[in-house]
């Protein structure tokens, strides 16, 4: 019988805060019970919430702050105000004091991403944590990042990308070794920035383990699902995602404004209701809730501040995966793996090299 | 009455080449009588689809090439075979020498783009040409640019793109002030790169005459439609259009599936069919087929590749309203007087600056 995951959840986190986290922790409770929490938050808000569920109640630890990160404030105000007092720095904090396997947030991204680099710090061998999310495909779901932790990449930083996100693939998608592309425009010639091309490069020769590199891949191929993994730097990647979430929003109301146009498209909207539930479940962005941060000394999940219940149980299954199929040690061991092959490329290299002066004719 | 608004057609461009754009024409000429249309492409597959058409034969000149640019070519490859001799090139040079107006194809992005540079040359005032189209919106239409011209943006050629893409707008939207949005990423303090910063000091503190400034954007503001022109350099616009087809190819997949999941379903579907109808014409990629050319001196337009006659009829309408409309002029115009207000702020910022030496106390 393993240990239980131990998650520590900042409760003050998210439009609704207490409200809406401490029912996603019970409800997540419904599905394991191989969990322990530790709690941070207002005890006079969270308390009462926490003593309504009976399991919950033993299975957490309340720790009182009456600190709270506001969804609003820039991350060098939640620093100065937060650090060390806020429910969002004690979660962290957990983790890195080594009392949690993993923290939980629905707050303030940029706050949650600055404190979790000041607490946690930077793996070695990394040189920038990424937030990566799971993309709803054509054929299931895709691992895309980074989705805006910091803006810019050089190749060096892709390659990164590509390991770190095709270790949390091999956890969500279950495939030993995922496809990993790098995000491309498809002109060709002008073939995109110079960064991406070297990525590319250095992918294709490298032939790290657990990473099949399939290629360049467009904007449409997030939507089909051509890659388990897609690798794109911060900028890029924040506006791809928004701009899909704004698209299906759009037709969404395309779809509404259809359906309610004339008492027929009613008629047929009430009959197919069934398959229109269907598809609202298939395009429900609580199912995909729960961006990780990876590359810092510690697991932290960072849950859509927006989301319900159902969806911050989501995010808390994200974190219990990484936790119990090892994140952490999956990435390192990667890292660990292409830091040889990159140190045998370049021996290798250096001894295929020409001698100076001679001309080897 | 205005002078006829002459095109000149580039007959092999597109999946289908002739088959589709001869037919494309004279859809067009259904719509509008004042044009000419001079078309380069092999006669002996151009011909008989003209004289199939008598209004478009009558309107028709038709001129004879056998070279063709070929869609998976290379924009060097293309250039180097189809120089002065291919129908491509040839449309663009009708441009050049006044025989025409503007000039349609439906062929191979990059050569196009390619042959428009080498033949027609960069406007003096603009640094390098853009591609602009419309985007489908929740309120309507937004000019979309850059979606893939050039790779890379400094702060002044985001602005170059701000008045190329404001001018197409007042002609396609009809506002005499469109609202220009920069599109960036919304985590605070690290929001973006320095250079769309910069652009967003220069247009808010510039006063561009028909130009509104609205400030930053993000991903999902592109489908709402929050301003009349998305400003972005070329590599993330090309993903953000790309992820946004994506994203509505998944979706009416999802919507396929779903409605075929049982009879309920399916009879509802087939109640709902008007409204159904109704959510693909929004949805109908033709509908804003056209990508514009700006910044050259000469209007290009491309056509999708894949797209029907009713589709390419739709770039002929683009085109003919720029030139109608007097886009060169309109950019021009607002080029020199963003000029005169730029080096007005130059010497304003030189004759406030403190004098070397003068401590000012």
């Amino acid at each position: 019988m393993p240990q239980d995951v131990r998650i520590a959840i900042d409760a003050m986190g998210g439009d609704e805060g207490p409200q809406m986290v401490v029912p996603g922790c019970a409800l997540f409770l419904k599905r394991r019970q191989d969990v322990r929490f530790l709690i941070f938050g207002d005890e006079s808000r969270v308390r009462p919430l926490i003593d309504a569920d009976p399991a919950l109640s033993a299975a957490s630890t309340l720790v009182h702050t009456d600190v709270a990160v506001q969804m609003g404030e820039k991350p060098s105000q939640a620093l100065r105000k937060g650090r060390r007092v806020s429910s969002m720095w004690m979660a962290i904090e957990a983790v890195k004091k080594g009392d949690a396997d993993v923290a939980i947030s629905a707050g303030n991204t940029g706050a949650l991403m600055a404190m979790a680099k000041v607490c946690l710090k930077t793996m070695a061998s990394v040189e920038r944590p990424a937030l990566a999310g799971l993309w709803p495909t054509q054929r299931g779901r895709s691992v895309v990042l980074d989705l805006g932790a910091s803006i810019g990449a050089d190749a060096q930083h892709l390659v990164d990308l590509a390991i770190m996100g095709s270790a949390m693939a091999r956890i969500v998608l279950g495939h030993e070794s995922p496809t990993v592309g790098l995000l491309n425009v498809g002109v060709e010639e002008i073939k995109g920035i110079e960064e991406v091309k070297e990525a590319g490069r250095i992918l294709r020769e490298a032939h790290f383990p657990n990473l099949t590199y399939h290629g360049f891949v467009e904007g449409d191929d997030l939507g089909k699902g051509t890659c388990d993994v897609v690798v794109t730097e911060g900028f890029t990647g924040n506006i791809a995602l928004k701009t899909a979430e704004g698209t299906a929003k759009q037709i969404a109301q395309y779809l509404r404004e259809a359906m309610g146009s004339s008492f027929l498209s009613k008629l047929g909207y009430f009959l197919a209701r069934g398959a229109f539930n269907q598809l609202r479940e298939r395009m429900d962005p609580r199912r995909v809730n729960g961006g990780v941060f990876l590359g810092l000394e510690g697991v932290v999940i960072k849950s859509h501040g927006g989301t319900d219940p159902v969806g911050y149980s989501g995010a808390i299954d994200i974190g219990y995966a990484m936790v119990r199929q090892e994140l952490q040690a999956k990435i390192r061991q990667t890292m660990e793996q292409s830091h040889e092959s990159r140190t045998s490329a370049a021996i290798l290299a250096q001894a295929t090299a020409p001698v100076p002066g001679d001309s080897g004719a």
